[in-house]
């Protein structure tokens, strides 16, 4: 059975992959607080900085339980992501779109980050990692919550924009 | 203001984004199809090819609200999950968390898309395209209703692994 690709392996290999997108995502996001037009969005990007140091911090307690070194695997989905988003930043600095941009991008990482903690989360239930499913859970309902607060802060955002047009 | 960036026009960009990502989706899951293990996860995979086909026609009718020929852009986020899924294809192939792995790729997939049409819905309504608002949300509400059949089948399939291994 050595040779067997297990679940275990499967799990240890998408947890480099999201620790390597969380920590993609730690550096984007002071990038995206600073192009942001709208004073709630950039303090929505600060915010979420913050909250996304302690996903980094979470991660590493996750390895400690399946007994491997915190490392990384890039992940090619969120450097897609990231590199969309720049070009939005590029595209639309200064325009009214930006802000509506920038969200979109931020909900784009979200949900990347809300399947894989979902995966995650459900392997650990299965391998018996407790303490790992409480750790991915948090920052789950975290990653979910900000989703919700971006589809807030984008409605605003579009009505803003729209009121400007007028 | 012609030189300014509407969001109009980041609804066309984004736009072509899920149209090019939904034209790799369609090619994507007939080899995902073939290389699942067990047959309830293949039927998922042929089903939605079907209803991914319906969602690039869909999208045409979109690009013909907004007076645009279709065409797609290359979406980095989509070529990088998809490329993900390929690697776990080929570490995974025969092995007992094969289904497992290529339920998070299409998951991963899913929620990229939910980010997507939930993003277009949103400006489609802001821009007064009734009729793509409409066909956004049936393709919407079709992707997570996907992503929880998969769900559930990724719960089925950790459990007859868990069973395989006893």
């Amino acid at each position: 059975m050595q040779s067997e690709k297990t679940l275990q392996e499967l799990f240890h290999d998408t947890l480099k992959d999201i620790y390597f997108a969380e920590k993609k995502i730690v550096t984007a996001l002071p990038k995206m607080a600073k192009a942001a037009r709208s004073d709630e969005l950039r303090s929505a990007f600060e915010k979420h900085e913050s909250e996304t140091q302690e996903h980094v911090s979470r991660l590493e307690k996750v390895f400690e339980e399946i007994d491997a070194t915190p490392r990384g695997k890039t992940c090619e989905a969120i450097v897609g992501i990231i590199e969309e988003g720049q070009e939005v930043m590029k595209e639309y600095k200064g325009k009214p779109a930006l802000d509506a941009g920038l969200v979109a991008t931020a909900q784009a990482v979200e949900h990347y980050e809300i399947a894989r903690y979902g995966t995650l989360k459900s392997w650990a239930s299965e391998l018996g990692l407790t303490e790992s499913v409480r750790l991915l859970d948090a920052t789950l309902a975290e990653e979910k919550k900000t989703d919700q607060l971006l589809t807030k802060i984008a409605e605003k955002a579009v009505n803003q924009h729209a009121e400007a047009a007028e």
